[in-house]
């Protein structure tokens, strides 16, 4: 028995912060009811990564909505909406991303629905809060990345800001949102009463940034500055970063630079013997390093340093990790099939439960495949 | 209440990812035990962000165990260990990151504690998983990225493989491994049983680039291109990335190429009539919009942009967004008053119930602060 079994989740969140909530709440056995306007569906199907779509949606959907149901409804239509109701009745908990203001029009933000449903967790993801300036504004993974200082922490001295290049922020909230929803789901065992969980793109791509925020709030509102070259966390000293080598490319860690020195035999570095110096002259021994580390192919610089406890590791593609031994070990695989005869190629749930790996092979839906099957079986 | 009152952790965990995972269920109510080795205690105590350390320990093992106790064990010592086994009796909730193999050796492997206490739920996080042959390599945040393909998808084309210069690694697992505990503890009130959880920072950074790899995975092995310059999602087609103004910065994320030119009165965009040429042609198009914004200031820009409902945001670094009014908006900031009288300015947790933030102003303990009171009130 997987851990949410018996708990339904409507899902009224459209993109990928919500629906990746749903995501895992459905990897690990809830059953998760997508809630969509007839037609065009939830607006994620429209969006793309390389312009791939399968079956009319995009593939970006089929995997962050995979092992869902798609209920068809027009909130705007009274008869649909109270079918819609209905459902709530029964269900455990509702997530949406609908800007502030919109349930409420519906009849369907958090007071409201609490009356129809005492026990529901309501579950909404904002972009930036539900007041203030900024209510408004696109609750965008880039545009909180940019905003929210997250893409002055990577890349080098001279680069412009560097966002991540995947939705990070979009997918943190996500996993802010579940531990929210599963922490009032435990509470609910013992009170019989719901709760309003609220997450928004900012404050949890802020949270993403706590080990930074709480340096900058307690060191003189001083800014984390990148390095030169080869960045990997500007508030590290060296060798903390990324280096070139003969034929690739090589990270080391965090670590004792005069051990380093003595591994690598590199004289240069045995001169920095104050441990401070290791971040105040960060620039210094991250050029001695860049020099040094070009003589030789990353494989024999990983012999050397891992014979000697010092972290480190390769550079790999996605052809070089998917081709190794030790990602194979992970059986991170799994392929889904669509109703189309397509066949969708993707990852697992991370979380392993008992020893057990979690696949969800159920493809996502079509708009409005299981609404006839869920009005009979909830009687709506 | 909190949702996770009445729930007790003990976390063996260190570094970061366990300990970031006890964070947030302390956030949430849950009582977070850490079980550290006498004198230095945890490691995490040592691991520190541009050398800052109050009271003992580093300014970011102050923010990432706040809100939680702390009992001092030598798991090698008879007695120690017996006191310990006890403790777990009555818990809820064990976290630990030792590397496979330790806790066997130690007797607190999870067949052997699941017999103390069959209601457990014992969470474990590793590097790599539990075989295989990367089962000894350092579990550290930069050495995953960079052997995740992660390193790939930030920068420009040109540009080193480039991490992310946060520990996202590291805290996206432990989101993971929180998720993993309290869906085994929902499952537990029906069942009466405990599970084993775990994760490991390779998988769960594999699943943040979900989207990435699935497009890979169906797309022919293609790796996904960094653009020239303002690369933001090496999968999106123009305009998505950033873009220096005359000023600053200015981020604009997916959209309409060609509204993006009739709103500009940028007429170079206007022949880009397909838009699947947004992809194919993106450098092209990044190209003629590098040089179109440069020529105002950002405010300018975002003022036309978003009259006509483009997604596009400034780019704030740290001192720029705290002083901003949609920042003090949300009130993220909290303060720590350490026992030694110094203080700590840190973030709160990113969640918000009941339309409530939650703060947690509890500083985090000294080594072996609570080990007294523990044995007291549990009888050891």
């Amino acid at each position: 028995m997987r851990p949410l079994e018996g708990i339904t989740v409507l899902e009224f969140s459209q993109f990928m912060a919500g629906p990746s909530a749903g995501l895992r709440m459905a990897d690990l056995g809830a059953r998760v009811i997508k809630i969509e306007r007839p037609g065009s569906g939830e607006a994620g199907r429209k969006i793309a990564l390389k312009n791939l779509f399968l079956d009319g949606s995009s593939l970006v959907f089929h995997t962050a909505n995979r092992n869902k149901e798609s209920y068809e409804a027009n909130l705007k239509d009274s008869e649909d909406l109270e079918r819609v109701k209905k459902l709530i009745e029964k269900a455990d908990v509702i997530t949406h991303n609908f800007r502030p203001g919109v349930m409420e029009k519906i009849g369907l933000d958090y007071k409201t629905v609490q009356k129809i449903n005492p026990r529901l967790v309501y579950a909404t993801v904002t972009g930036y809060g539900t007041e203030g300036v900024w209510v408004k504004k696109p609750g965008q993974d880039l545009l909180v990345q940019c905003m929210s200082g997250f893409a002055n922490l990577s890349g080098n001295k001279n680069d412009n800001p560097t966002p991540v290049g995947a939705a990070v922020s979009d997918i943190i909230t996500g996993t802010h949102l579940v531990q929210g929803v599963l922490a009032a789901l435990i509470r609910r065992e013992k009170t019989k009463k719901g709760a309003w969980v609220e997450v928004s793109l900012l404050e949890s791509t802020l949270d993403l940034q706590f080990e930074y925020l709480t340096t900058y709030l307690n060191d003189g509102n001083q800014i984390p500055e990148r390095t030169e070259r080869g960045s990997a966390n500007p508030a590290l000293g060296a060798p903390y970063g990324v280096y070139k080598t003969k034929n690739g490319y090589i990270s080391i860690a965090m670590g004792s630079v005069l051990k380093l020195g003595e591994t690598l035999n590199c004289e240069a570095l045995l001169e920095y013997t104050n441990s401070e110096s290791w971040f105040t002259n960060r620039e210094d021994i991250m050029v001695i390093l860049r020099a040094f580390l070009a003589e030789k192919n990353t494989s024999e610089w990983l012999e050397i340093l891992e014979a000697n406890g010092i972290w480190c590791s390769d550079l790999y593609t996605y052809k070089q990790l998917l081709d190794h031994e030790g990602y194979q070990t992970l059986k991170m695989d799994q392929k889904l099939n669509l109703l189309s005869g397509e066949e969708v190629h993707t990852t697992r749930c991370p979380i392993r439960l008992n020893d057990e790996r979690v696949y969800s092979p159920k493809p996502a839906p079509r708009v409005g495949q299981h609404t006839e099957a869920i009005i009979k079986e909830f009687n709506l």
